[in-house]
């Protein structure tokens, strides 16, 4: 599925991509990016939906949670159906039925994590298809072109992801290489049509001085906006969070800052606290599926036999239906039976807890209380209080 | 899980079931029941929640489709949950968030399909769980009291459900256990609180005389409903028409009429056509999960090749939100890529061609064109316009 022309099936967009800092309380921000297909205000979580589709969820449901943006993966989608396909049928919004901003990762971290027989040259990566055997390439100028022909509002350079722990020269090597790249995704994007925005994204594993180095030489080619690449790949919270805090500073105020794959609720707070704008992860649709709800009152497990007989929902005061609108006790049964509708009711109250916990920060930075909002969520999810108190 | 008395649990219900026969159109007759939990008008079709979910969609997913009454499981429920725990939890309305009435089988006919080490005797049927192999026992007693703790609306009286092909002496055997059953069910079902109707079951497999004499023998105890059971269970469609057309007639005109277990669209057309008001089967939910959609034109199976470039809607001018917002290509990819969406928005599309279908058969009675109806939804699944009409 080669040769088409990105610019004879891209979807046209004529807003340009624009970010604004509205405030920010210590290194908090609150802010705001406007796509072809809408405005997101940050802190903002990207609910994942890596084949077209956020699992489990109509996107009805998805917008219902309150999430402004979702990410798609061009590993995924390159090799089914294929991003010729999904032009020619429209585009990933038309074709998933989104009609609001998509970001789009490079494939890069797919294929180091799923596919086999990786090759990888200074010319990009040559592997296998983890659903067929067949040999596919993927270089900064295909990843920039597939992302284009998606139809994606942000689109993310091809990068080289490590694994943690990792040598300091291998991750100066990575690191240079992804610099390399970047230079090279920003001259592939330069005939993107308006309205499509390229982030960089910052490498150098658990090593700060390597990470300033990354961020200097992409701020020196420019991006729309900044990301975070390679952390929560098995490193501690707290190396995480140091590097985001030596990271964070050093990139453009006036560019949004992403941090990828993360991560917990608290992940989630302590990077916004860090100074970081967007997120993505998996871990509240993976874990919905699997019966683990996240709640104000920290992580439950549904499948634990303690909720067969709990006639309360898991939160009365969710603005999330589904968190009210049944007992746990049901949720409970739907998980011991292996039943969909468990991992659907459950995906959607995870993904409005992270949308109800994005909203508090940036209510919080807003009203200048973002410190008291970050104690008293913590202290929230410390007392479990779905454990202390019986019904 | 024994020992609690209905009386202490039991949701209480004030509006008495009551059946209209509204209209005729040949043997077709428009009609409404009315229950505790609301109205519902026949021809009418019973998305099947086995375990108190119809799976993969939310209840207001199932009511969106249109239908009004949903049918749960006594044999699964029994199990799990267990019909003394749901009664606690407030009943199965309350469990699975239904507000609209429910109608219960009795259990019968999957202790036979699905358990293992099945002792039937005149008492009742001893049964191995299929979950974990405990033992149960189902008596018709014990089936109206799990009926009445999970609060249905509308209880089905213990039946035997033969497999056919049997023998006649077969046949007769279980049909008359299954009306001195129908006595018992009656009587335990004589002091349950106003509102629960218990309707009785037609058996005599595919022998004519003996399914009258069934029929002859329920009248003469007196139920609020009658259901032609014991068909659907592997005999021709032709076989299970004439037993239909044999057996309608002969049921009371001012009680519902009820065809269990069945079946396809032409199915159920045609049994409304002999004089059947009410139907429940689990082909548009299971046949969804595995990518077959119903519709106008006849199944389309979206596992096939054939739609991965097809950018149009399954139905432009369905009323069904799915079936107009994802293009076939699309719905392809998500069977493909084993998404649950795709199982999620084909049961919607199916669940809501069986409404549509209900209600126009209804439209076309009270207008008196129901047999016109009928020659045009044929020639129409015939033309099968989804093949020759190419994009």
């Amino acid at each position: 599925m080669a040769g088409t022309s990105p610019a004879m099936t891209m979807v046209s967009m004529t807003t340009p991509f624009s970010f604004r800092l509205i405030k920010t309380d210590g290194a908090a921000r609150l802010g705001e990016f406007v796509t072809p297909h809408g405005r997101v205000s940050t802190p903002a979580f990207m609910p994942v939906g890596t084949q077209a589709t956020v699992k489990g969820m109509t996107p009805e449901m998805v917008g219902a949670t309150g999430a402004e943006i979702v990410l798609g993966n061009t590993y995924h989608l390159m090799l089914r159906p294929g991003a010729e396909r999904v032009a020619a049928l429209g585009g990933l919004h038309k074709f998933m039925n989104w009609p609001g901003p998509i970001l789009t990762d490079s494939g890069g971290f797919q294929v180091m994590s799923l596919s086999g027989l990786r090759k990888l040259e200074e010319k990009g990566v040559t592997f296998r298809s983890h659903l067929d055997g067949a040999m596919f390439e993927l270089t900064p100028e295909r990843s920039i072109e597939i992302q284009l022909l998606l139809g994606a509002d942000i689109v993310m350079q091809l990068d080289e992801c490590l694994k943690l722990p990792a040598t300091a020269a291998e991750i100066e090597r990575a690191m240079q290489l992804s610099l390399r790249w970047a230079e090279r995704s920003k001259r592939a994007f330069g005939q993107a049509p308006v309205g499509h925005a390229l982030f960089g994204i910052v490498q150098g594993g658990d090593n700060a001085p390597l990470r300033l180095q990354s961020a200097r030489g992409l701020i020196g080619i420019g991006f729309d906006g900044y990301a975070i690449g390679g952390l929560a790949v098995g490193e501690p919270q707290e190396v995480m969070l140091s590097i985001v805090r030596e990271v964070a500073p050093a990139l453009p105020a006036d560019r949004p800052r992403y941090l990828m794959g993360v991560g917990t609720p608290e992940d989630i707070l302590e990077a916004v606290a860090r100074g970081v704008d967007m997120f993505d992860c998996v871990l509240p649709t993976r874990n919905g599926r699997h019966g683990l709800a996240f709640s104000r009152f920290g992580p439950i497990n549904l499948k634990n036999a303690r909720h067969a007989d709990d006639v309360r929902p898991l939160d009365a005061e969710s603005a999330c239906p589904a968190a009210r609108d049944y007992s746990r006790a049901y949720l409970h049964h739907l998980m011991k039976a292996n039943e969909m509708l468990g991992a659907i009711l459950l995906t959607s109250i995870n993904l409005h807890y992270y949308q109800d916990l994005t909203r508090g920060m940036r209510e919080a930075i807003a009203e200048g209380r973002f410190a008291d909002f970050r104690v008293q969520t913590k202290a929230g999810w410390a007392a479990r209080a779905d454990i202390v108190e019986g019904p």
